[in-house]
């Protein structure tokens, strides 16, 4: 199987490294920047390296589509004449609501879009830090839409398995983006606002420990596309900010009138929600 | 030197592992629970344990209280006639404003208290969670007041790089307070706060990655301990949920308005603290 990453940042990197080591003999990958495709030929993640996507694309039986959101229409636009016939096309996109219909719209019907999200990833930014046991363990979300074929996902699934992810779920691209602004963007969210709600009185660095440390790692966030996913996303995204804030209103209350029943309760709640996690 | 530690909790037992790990020999420990005490001297963590203070006080040169906050005077009261002349006792409390007056009142004049804070910890409870290993390159802040000899600070300062710490820092109790209401009390607030505000339509287990995962993990709390903790911090940790709740709210803003000109500057700024924390 000959299988195309588009995008060799740090996702696509370590899809890259995780296919090689899988065993796939033929990844290959469409990066703008030569000096990215050069580090991956060197450390011999892909086969070769493609500045021009025509120059590939048409070979490839899997296209692996780990850029920006708003980026993968425009490249299904470019190259839709040049698919093989029959190819799968899947994605790494945090966000599935605004691109799945996009997507469908342009898509040449013999050819299959899995719309997948590996739940892994890093804070940092760019193929030097691509790692391929970011997979180990991971969930990962297939969105099936009526037009999805049940082949299709199953070669997606197999091949998420086959790098490393424990489970592979499946749930409309709704059910998703729900979902989603819950465990991953409220999360950034509160990275971001409590780092910056630093006063920097003090050197902060000297007085923190692991739970500060873990609570603002996200903190260190890749803007450009974090604001396209939360912008995507919006609706559900407030509605969970919302809903955070009412549990911090509650605890501060009990805080408030030292009630230390609702407090020991509050915490009882969240310990068990934590031990029940997975 | 002959140390005691009181209490032999998850934070204690970590003690008596990491000073039996630096070549401390005369390694003891004081516990209500017979059966710590009989695992810790199993793993031959500790010499010897006790349930009875007074069978051990007296010989002590140092003392390490990990026992709760307010459970610290009552100790000090109880044994205040069987500590030895020129003993030094330190404590791994999380709160200091509200002990240091209450402690320094009843310590008899021979004795030292050094209060100390280890950064570092875990989310379980007991001897079982245990591990020396949780010191390594962490944070420790000793809060001098007028009263603690430098002779006795640099005791605990020693022993603090001894068994790991990568970095001593000394500030007031009132700094103290009012950073660790920062860097320590409002995750856990946060953490909490995030958990419960799953609404639990899905199996949330199923669609986390690592941010939720650390996010989350101190939500699984000691409700007593924190709840003292926080209680003995209140003005200084509602402040901080403050901050942090504007910086939530700011970001909601942009959100709404979609001003991305802003929400990259956020990100940006957050981004950048979080590069130069450490």
């Amino acid at each position: 199987m000959k299988i195309c990453i588009v995008g060799l940042g740090v996702v696509g990197g370590s899809y890259a490294m995780a296919l090689t080591e899988a065993g796939y003999e033929d990844v290959f990958a469409i990066d703008k920047d030569k000096n990215t495709l050069d580090i991956a030929e060197e450390k011999k993640i892909i086969k070769k390296g493609y500045r021009n996507a025509e120059e590939i694309v048409a070979e490839c039986d899997l296209i692996i589509m780990s850029i920006y959101p708003d980026s993968i229409v425009n490249f299904l636009k470019e190259n839709n004449g040049n698919f093989k016939s029959g190819a799968i096309i899947t994605d790494a996109t945090g966000v599935k609501g605004v691109i799945v219909s996009k997507v469908e719209e342009v898509l040449r019907e013999d050819i299959q879009f899995v719309f997948g999200h590996p739940m892994a990833g890093r804070e940092k930014k760019g193929i030097n830090y691509a790692n391929s046991k970011v997979f180990t363990g991971a969930n990962y979300i297939i969105t099936p839409t009526a037009r999805t074929s049940e082949s299709a996902i199953k070669v997606v699934e197999d091949i998420a398995f086959q790098i490393g992810f424990k489970r592979v779920t499946k749930v409309t691209p709704e059910e998703h983006d729900e979902l989603i602004s819950f465990t991953s963007q409220l999360p950034h969210i509160i990275a971001v606002a409590l780092i910056n709600s630093d006063n920097e009185k003090y050197d902060t660095g000297r007085f923190i420990g692991d739970s500060y440390r873990e609570l603002t790692r996200i903190s260190n966030i890749n803007g450009e596309l974090w604001t396209e996913l939360f912008l995507n996303n919006k609706g559900n995204l407030l509605k969970r900010i919302e809903e955070f804030e009412n549990q911090i209103d509650i605890i501060k209350e009990n805080l408030i009138s030292e009630n230390t029943d609702n407090l020991l309760e509050i915490f009882k709640k969240s310990s068990q929600r934590r031990e029940n996690l997975e």
